[in-house]
């Protein structure tokens, strides 16, 4: 497989992520966001859209985290990423959706530049926006946790899964923006028992072949 | 089943036409979003997130519509909102996510209110910034209904399905924002194609006990 994606994506991160928990080996095809290597005709071919990631599974392109992420669990469901029982599953993607949905295309790239270009916001407006968002999430996201008995080591029970992998990029993104983590005392730690595994930290923006310095 | 939603809520209309395609009763509970009624203590109790829909099934609350949907195929699946083959659903799932991901988060009424009140924008950079992320969107959808011969009366195939219950509440968006459709002939015919069915007619926002005149 070939994994289009970014370092930084938190798409990206977790499609890589999931695929690190199943053992599927894959390619890393770099498309540089801030470059906008997105935006080139022969990604725009891949994915219509210009985000990534996009993944290649011989020669069948699919697009879009969470679609991936649910292929994968159908294809290969070992380890699974959601556990069995129909409530369960609604509990657990209902925990990813926040994130997916309502944190991270609020604050993705495109959106901050039309912020700063389009809308002429400086700065400090968009960091004031980007803690704004994973504030609001992360305060329902830490209720829905700590209320609930089926929280575990992890998201939910005590195997990593498909809240986990939305949830980890997320928090790095917010590590970046000096988010003060203090109010999400299980977050935090939830988030710490991920990066204890191999999976997580080898899927980390900084540990990718496009990485950063 | 209880509902709780908003007559204008995309994501409320996405779950009401779910459950008319499944044939399940439900009842309607309005929470009024321009009046703030998700913001109160009892339904955040219900929903931390503060955001509609809610779904009550038996005393077991679910949140966040992609998760909803997906735990009402689950558990009633005939007639399915997924077809069979993983590689389908993943671009049943995808078409949708472009929606409930890309889309329609940015344009939620609690960022038109960030917007508004603390960046101060006036409306008509309001009305631009929304008809810019339905037509990014919309762009990418188009291509990827026209370029497929999986795309049928319906966004996949000849049954209506997850993609086309994300799609159409979104066509009704940008009807009130006024978006040109004529870039957009596959969405719009397969918008058609739905407002045909009954499903699909009774879920419309018009169409609700806390529908504005």
């Amino acid at each position: 497989m070939r994994l289009y994606g970014y370092c930084r994506s938190s798409a990206s991160f977790r499609v890589r992520i999931a695929l690190n928990l199943k053992g599927l080996a894959y390619e890393t095809v770099p498309i540089h966001l801030r470059r906008n290597d997105q935006a080139r005709p022969e990604y725009l071919a891949i994915d219509p859209q210009g985000l990534v990631p996009a993944l290649d599974n011989d020669g069948r392109i699919l697009i879009q985290s969470p679609a991936i992420i649910e292929y994968l669990e159908e294809t290969w469901p070992e380890p699974p990423l959601l556990p069995r029982s129909p409530e369960e599953r609604a509990r657990v993607r209902a925990l990813a959706a926040i994130v997916a949905c309502d944190i991270h295309p609020i604050n993705n790239l495109r959106v901050l530049r039309y912020l700063s270009h389009a809308l002429g916001r400086g700065a400090e407006e968009i960091a004031a926006w980007y803690n704004h968002w994973i504030g609001t999430g992360f305060q329902a996201i830490e209720m829905l946790l700590a209320r609930d008995t089926a929280t575990g080591i992890f998201c939910h029970g005590d195997q990593p899964g498909l809240a986990d992998i939305a949830l980890v990029p997320q928090v790095v993104n917010a590590e970046r923006y000096r988010l003060d983590m203090a109010p999400y005392p299980t977050i935090a730690r939830i988030f710490d028992s991920c990066m204890a595994l191999a999976a997580f930290r080898a899927a980390h923006p900084d540990r990718q072949p496009d990485a950063e310095p």
